[in-house]
């Protein structure tokens, strides 16, 4: 906490902040709402994008690009859609400024406004539909299985580097299909996906489930969700995915002819994770020192800390530095060596364990004499000395064993952190006191889920796909109920 | 031309189209001057950015991610770039719609009105400086060497797939440096870089030049600029390279301490490609049976079409193609083996003869029985058979000679379509009978240079950087000139 660091106890919020400013990830910028993503926490953005760019393709799917701007009657054909989104969204009316006459500076110019308000994307549905209508005729036209990388605006009021800002970067999938029960299929092998991507790249468990009724994305039919936990017992989704069942080929008019020769509408579904992910992994993780990123998305694998007294000796440690340097290059990691004589090795030592990176070695000339190198891993912070010749074929059994235990420790958290409740009481007294989720039974109507929101401001974050059928009674009205569902306090 | 593309002789610019339209790269949206890219044209995008990211990289640089907003104010502080940029963006003046009172649909919500107008960005110098001024103190956090992969908007009023779109996609480098020699250096570095990608990935010769003050950046000292010719010599600026000067430090007040303890203003570039670049490479190469793409950018490399009469012969086919298509796809190729069986092997040819695959095999029964296979290439459709047991052998080495035919066919057109001139009669002339790249001498005034734009559409694309001294005359004014410029009728 020397770092300037408030520690998790004492204010979670102001400790999420600090590690994304202290870790150079991003920082507001001075354009409301919007966030500088920063090189270092770009980079994490890379390798998350590395990861799942890889996994759509290797699932048949393909990128393309699509407008950034909706005109205003695209995005008004779906009324739940344009319901869901009017209230956020920024609007482009002109297309030029000028000077002003009296020499006051540009200005707007009256003439150029256009004559239909373009809505910068806060989503792509409206407009990729519309595309999909040209792109469609027949059977044999479907499936279109397509992604797109973008940024998108939503005009949100409170905001929060990575969690919520005017402006993220995310993907979006957008498939159309020629029937409800490929589509549900498409549906569900993105919420896999993400959930693999999620669990076995960012080590972070996650719940798989449906939203609620009141929950799903404006225009689905059906909303599926992961959610993760973090460590202030606040539940963060991470990626949603939607069966679309018709709607948008309805107020697109997409059909198509199918092999019977008649006409139906397509099918569709859309899917998608952003930037906010960087905000999970930091908050599922990171401790009060700083930035702990799991070895698979992280852009510094080890970083190797020379100690010496003279260019002689700084010499000698790098000739012998190199051979580890290279050899672990060659099978894929990416190694820094940190041989600035401007700042001391302590130095160093804090500053790489702020940012996350999950081996340091460090070396100086009693390592020399004796062959030896000191290997710190950031996730336990144990540190030992192990023979220099061994220390390349340690690495990469060492980084794996650190990615199970990211996961492993996150999951533990999460399974103590996940309370069965069957009393209102016991609700809201355990979510004052330990946090977490909570599997509770719940009527299935939208009047007991508001009030319990109103009361409590826990929501439903899903119902499990894996919860068991049981027979029980609503915690809030008594009436029966048939499952469990999961409620938390949320990002 | 049976695939409905118009020949070039017939009209390059429908030839242009068509060819856009038929080999399923992009196409107009519905929304004003903005294109769909599609994933065909979109998977040559991604192997754009691989191959540049690459060298951005190799070279130092990071990416990172700044707001697609620019205040108003921002773009007002440097007084050219505001000039150069104000006439043609997208202006976001509110943030919310609603419902119309008379149930005429939704509507901008005049009560939800921006304080200050926020400017889609045409590029970012302004708001990435505005964050420079708090990232630099002192020499130590200096040079600052940042890409960033964006979006942009320019409203042209012209449009055309790739080559003038409302939005496009670029890269964007912005850097910052302690002199103004440092940063002279990177800006021509850039420009190696660019030349080096457009001619070896690309397989387009360019010429690198300094832009005329005229035809330079809106807000730089001076502009770096590569030069394509196009089949129907034209020429496409393909990349530019700025050195700012201390322009936009000024503007945003971006001061350093320097080692001498001293304030300075910093130093710098900006730099920036687009899928512009798609353009110029289909216009470069491509001929009237479809697209040539080059190995290096060919989202695929070798398509296997099998020739068969029952499934029986297509099981063997497969079979035995399953070799080849690992043994290549190990070496890192992409290989398509086409076995659809509702398309005739005709169709096929002519289908990625139009996408541009390098290569096309094609084996059927009787290769079966001799142990070959036909071979054929797309840049000089030579075809020839080879024995099945070398063909994996010889295609690395093919795609290679592939590449390498098609910049020197290229190389070779751009030198049959220069020519030096040296009176104002020969190159009007030349200009409408032969057109192509133009030396001639100029007197250095930007009222000799408009003129001759006024009175013949021919621009000066650049001072080439290798144009050796050499007395003459202006071929418009007669005054003297030091050394010849590089004119052409430009896209």
């Amino acid at each position: 906490m020397g770092k300037g660091i408030t520690s998790r106890e004492e204010d979670y919020s102001q400790w999420y902040i600090d590690i994304v400013k202290k870790a150079d990830l991003a920082e507001n910028s001075d354009v409301r709402g919007c966030m500088v993503i920063k090189p270092y926490g770009y980079s994490i953005w890379e390798s998350m994008q590395q990861g799942l760019d890889k996994m759509f393709k290797d699932t048949g799917h393909v990128n393309a690009y699509f407008p950034l701007f909706i005109p205003k009657s695209f995005l008004a054909k779906e009324a739940s859609h344009v319901e869901g989104f009017a209230k956020e969204c920024a609007i482009v009316t002109h297309y030029r400024l000028k000077n002003a006459e009296d020499g006051s500076g540009v200005i707007v110019d009256p003439d150029a406004k256009l004559e239909e308000e373009l809505i910068v994307r806060p989503t792509s549905e409206t407009v990729i539909w519309n595309s999909y209508k040209k792109w469609i005729q027949s059977y044999r036209d479907l499936p279109l299985l397509i992604n797109q990388w973008a940024n998108v605006v939503r005009w949100e009021m409170r905001t929060r580097l990575f969690l919520r800002t005017a402006e993220f970067l995310w993907q979006e999938g957008h498939t159309a299909h020629a029937t409800a029960k490929e589509a549900e299929k498409e549906t569900l092998l993105i919420l896999d996906l993400y959930a693999d991507f999620v669990e076995n790249f960012m080590g972070v468990p996650v719940v798989k489930g449906k939203k609620s009724e009141g929950e799903k994305f404006p225009g689905a039919v059906d909303t599926y969700c992961i959610e993760a936990l973090m460590q202030d017992g606040k539940a963060l989704q991470a990626g949603t995915s939607h069966f679309l069942g018709q709607n948008f080929a309805k107020a697109f008019d997409v059909q198509f002819t199918g092999k019977d020769g008649k006409l139906d509408y397509v099918w569709g579904t859309s899917w998608g994770v952003s930037t906010r992910l960087i905000g999970g992994l930091i908050m599922a993780h990171s401790d009060d020192e700083g930035l702990i990123i799991p070895p698979k998305l992280a852009p510094i694998h080890v970083v190797i800390v020379p100690i010496f007294k003279s260019d002689e000796e700084l010499e000698k440690i790098t000739e012998k530095v190199d051979v580890i340097a290279k050899e672990l290059r060659k099978k894929g990691y990416s190694v820094k060596f940190d041989n600035r004589d401007t700042h001391k090795p302590g130095f160093k030592f804090a500053e790489y364990e702020l940012k996350g990176v999950p081996i340091r070695l460090a070396i100086g000339a009693r390592d020399l004499e004796n062959g030896t190198i000191e290997m710190a891993r950031r996730d336990t912070k144990e540190k030992k000395v192990v023979p220099f010749d061994e220390v390349a074929t340690i690495i990469p059994h060492l980084l794996d064993e650190i990615q199970e235990n990211i996961f492993q420790k996150a999951l533990k958290f999460r399974e103590e952190k996940t309370t069965k409740v069957d009393t209102y009481e016991d609700f809201k007294k355990l979510l004052e006191e330990k946090g977490g989720f909570f599997l509770a039974h719940w009527d299935g109507t939208k009047e007991t889920e508001a009030a319990i929101k109103d009361e409590t401001k826990a929501t439903i974050r899903c119902i499990p796909l894996d919860s068991p059928e049981e027979d029980g009674k609503c915690m809030y009205s008594g009436k029966p109920s048939k499952r469990r569902v999961l409620f938390a306090r949320a990002y």
